[in-house]
């Protein structure tokens, strides 16, 4: 089978190598799909080298089928569309206090342990999720990407009529900001990239450019002066953690999705005045994924509009090259048959 | 009748002044005890001069009877032991949310009007709460921190069994800390200072030193890893912000008490790390109140250990400028009849 493999110095390779049986507890996918994360960006550039055990294949954000079925597996046949949930949490501990997502021993599939970015690919039976038959699997390697945008507006606590601002345009930004307004919020992006503001008016999404407009002033003026009810930063720049304190209103909820890899200067006393919340959010619960799937499944949000592209397996020192350039696209799918 | 009156420049002075008669939704107070807040030592250092009108009385933390009752005032009779929760939210608006204790038009009563150090004070009537006949007059005027800490608890979700941190070990934080174990928690506070460190034992409390003793390995002992559930951050210091997100385990709330000036450097890979939250509490509401009076009259906590001095009204200079000489001290309060 074909496989790729990141080999560090921001260089991919495709190899050949054996199919394997699935051992114990595990199954074998044939992938269909997989998009490429900003995590595997950051793995790309050299960001991740300790982490990941080079040369590693990569890659977490799939769709395929069960190929193979390895000794104690069951409820599983032949042929059926699933996904995988890539958190192995077999290291929980007690301390851990049933939260197996974010356990300290959690390892990530696909950056600990060997990705999707190949035609095949073993996996411990306990990460699947079942699809339905009819499920369309371009669609399906957004679940990932989506249960994210889920956990995040879960732990929101949004409510139908509420307003929330989404600072960054991205992927995850016009996820976290179309699952916000699917649960009856008011939302509103705040984006410096002009050709993203346009793509979200493309996903019917309010953005404005925080660079031109006052957009403390835009909500204030939208909500009536009570400003927004819940922020996600997405962004990860310093100008985002400015404005996130003063974007919420009395007992705002500020959601903090972006990783910022050192301390930054935040403004605490705003979070006295105003009993601010901030809520850490990092990657789902399995009952994200089950809601990431109803969606994914009830295909009413305009999900077609995130692949930007799909390119052969084959073409993967490509895809990675050409995402830095180009600002408008956003999920790249691998198709992992060519 | 005497008024203490702040006259800026770290200048107090004692005057005669004239009884007021009780305006319209007014009652007058005859004043029995004001306790001295660390705001109030603010204002004495100047940091204030932009909100208190000087020469102006100042003080909140009171206990006081009834004394004159005006007109549209119903419900009270005189000689009756009150409180006042001096928070003038009459500026109120819907974008307040009901958040009224903090709404953006709020006036902190002995800030931003005359306050309490004075033998007779007129205040609205809705500001009061009412006390038991056999209520300690001096020990009801710690309601108003203990306010504060009943609040901070509240917002933080403590259940009991879980373990709390109290960062700084002054009188608010001892507070926090009491309210705390008396709601269950294991209580570990860290203080620098050696000799609030030994008045935390005397209330009972487990206090230690992060400077000597790794704190963070403390907790990790006392909880078999699971570190702290909720983490109180009274110091208002930049060593307390770089441990807070070190102390919190799993899904950990840290409550943000202290008043930070200037924006300060977080740790907010943590917060998503580790899906920790971080509460802003202000001030309290009404039940907090009315849960502080309920402690106050039950009296099973240390309180008396809490008031170090009491010193006539006409010692006023003199009891500012002994504050800050004294670490020892917790609350003073002036007698304000004498």
């Amino acid at each position: 089978m074909k496989a790729t493999v990141y080999n560090g110095n921001s260089s991919f390779s495709v190899i050949d190598k054996n199919i394997e049986t699935p051992k114990d507890d595990e199954v074998r996918i044939k992938v269909a799909y997989t998009g490429v994360c900003g995590t595997d960006v950051h793995i790309y550039h050299g960001m991740m080298d300790k982490r990941v055990a080079i040369p590693q294949t990569i890659g977490h954000e799939m769709s395929g089928t069960i190929d193979a079925i390895g000794e104690n597996v069951s409820g599983y046949s032949i042929g059926e569309k699933v996904v995988v949930r890539p958190l192995d949490d077999r290291l929980v501990k007690p301390s851990d206090k049933g939260y197996n997502h974010i356990c300290a021993g959690l390892k990530f599939i696909g950056i600990d342990s060997p990705g999707s970015m190949q035609q095949y690919w073993n996996v411990p039976a306990f990460v699947l999720h079942k699809l339905k038959p009819e499920t369309d699997l371009k669609l399906a390697a957004l679940i990932e990407p989506l249960s994210v945008a889920v956990h995040d507006v879960k732990l929101s606590g949004l409510v139908p009529g509420e307003t929330a601002v989404v600072l960054g345009g991205g992927p995850i930004g016009l996820l976290v900001a179309l699952v916000a307004k699917n649960a009856g919020a008011n939302v509103i992006i705040s984006e410096v990239n002009e050709t993203r503001i346009k793509k979200a008016a493309e996903f019917g999404l309010q953005a404005v450019n925080p660079t031109k407009t006052d957009i403390v002033e835009l909500v204030r003026e939208q909500t009536e002066g009570r400003l927004a009810d819940v922020v996600f930063e997405v962004a990860g720049v310093q100008p985002a953690l400015d404005i996130m304190t003063e974007l919420a209103g009395i007992r705002g909820r500020i959601v903090m999705v972006a990783i910022h890899g050192e301390k930054k200067p935040v403004d605490l006393f705003k979070f006295f005045w105003k009993e601010l919340k901030l809520i850490g959010a990092r990657v789902y619960e399995k009952e994200d994924y089950e809601k990431a799937i109803a969606l994914i499944t009830a295909n009413e949000l305009p999900f077609e509009k995130m692949i930007t592209d799909v390119q052969p397996l084959s073409n993967v020192q490509q895809v990675f090259e050409s995402i830095d350039k180009n600002p408008s696209g956003l999920k790249v799918l691998m198709d992992c048959q060519l």
